[in-house]
C-alpha cells in the first residue's frame, strides 16, 4: 500500500510517499515544492496543483494523509493555507485518492509515543522508521513523511 | 470574449458565464453548485472542482473573475472558503484561464456607480445589463454574473 503525506503551505509544500511492504515501511520519494515567493498567490496555487498532480500520476498512491487543521494564526493566513489545501484535495479527488486527516498530536503520538513531542524528535523517528541515511533536509518533507507513516500505522491499529 | 464569474462558498458556489459581443453583454449560463450539506468538506471541495471543471470544459472561458477576499469572519470560515477557492483556481489554472480578482466595492461601483450599493440593487442591475427575464433565483449566481460583468466592463475602461 502506498500512502502520500502532504504538509501544505503557500511558501513550501512538503510531500512524502511511503510504501508498506509486509511489515516494512519504505520512503519512495519525498521533498518540498516551492513556488517562487514573488509569484501571486493564484500562480503559486496553480504551481502546487500541477506539481502535486504530476507526482500523483507518477506514483498512484491510494491514500493521501493531511494535517487536520482546526486552527490558524489568523483569517488572512487561514485563507492562504486553505486555498493551497483546496487545490491539493482537488488533485487527489480527481484521481480517486482518499483523503485522511490527522491532528498534529496524533502524528506525534504515532511516531514518538508522546503527543507533545518536539519537532526534532518526530524528524528523528521519521528517519529511523523509514531507515533513511539522514534526516530529510526539508522540515516540510519530514512532516509529510510523518503524516504518511501515521496513516499506515493507524491503519494497522484501527483498520 | 467569454468571462466566467465565480462566487465561491462551501455551501453554494455561484457561477455566471457572460459573453461580450460587440457592445452587448449576454448571459450564456448561470446557476449555483450545491454539494450536499451533509458531505465532509473534502468531498464538497471535490464536487465543486469537478463541476466547475466540466463547466470550463463546456464553455472555455478566457478569464475567470473572483471576489478579492481580504477579510473573513474568522480563521475557521477562512479555511473553509479558502479551500473551495483553491480548488476553483486550480481548475482554472490547468485550462489556462486567467484569474482576475475584484473587491466587492469595485463590483458594486462597476454595476451601480456606487461602491456601497445594496445587494438587491446589484442584482437589479445584473438583470438589466444582461437583459434577463427575471432576477436569477440564486443570489450566488447573481453575484457571479456581477463579477463577470465587472471584468468585462473594467476591461474596456482599463484594457
Amino acid at each position: 500500500m502506498l500512502v502520500v503525506g502532504i504538509d501544505s503551505g503557500s511558501i513550501s509544500t512538503g510531500f512524502g510517499f511511503v510504501e508498506e511492504k509486509g511489515r516494512c515501511l519504505k520512503a519512495v520519494d519525498f521533498g518540498a515544492l516551492r513556488p517562487g515567493k514573488g509569484l501571486p498567490l493564484t500562480d503559486r496555487i496553480d504551481f502546487i496543483f500541477r506539481e502535486v498532480s504530476s507526482l500523483f500520476e507518477k506514483y498512484s498512491p491510494e491514500v493521501m494523509a493531511l494535517e487536520d487543521i482546526f486552527m490558524a494564526k489568523n483569517a488572512q493566513s487561514a485563507l492562504k493555507l486553505g486555498q493551497v489545501r483546496g487545490a491539493i484535495i482537488a488533485a487527489a479527488g480527481t484521481r480517486g485518492i482518499s483523503v485522511r486527516e490527522f491532528s498534529p498530536t496524533l502524528v506525534k503520538s504515532a511516531l514518538t509515543g508522546y503527543g507533545r513531542a518536539e519537532k526534532t524528535q518526530v524528524a528523528f523517528m521519521v528517519t529511523k522508521i523509514l531507515g533513511l541515511d539522514a534526516k530529510p533536509s526539508s522540515e516540510d518533507a519530514s512532516d509529510a513523511l510523518a503524516l504518511a507513516v501515521t496513516a499506515l500505522i493507524r491503519k494497522e491499529i484501527h483498520p
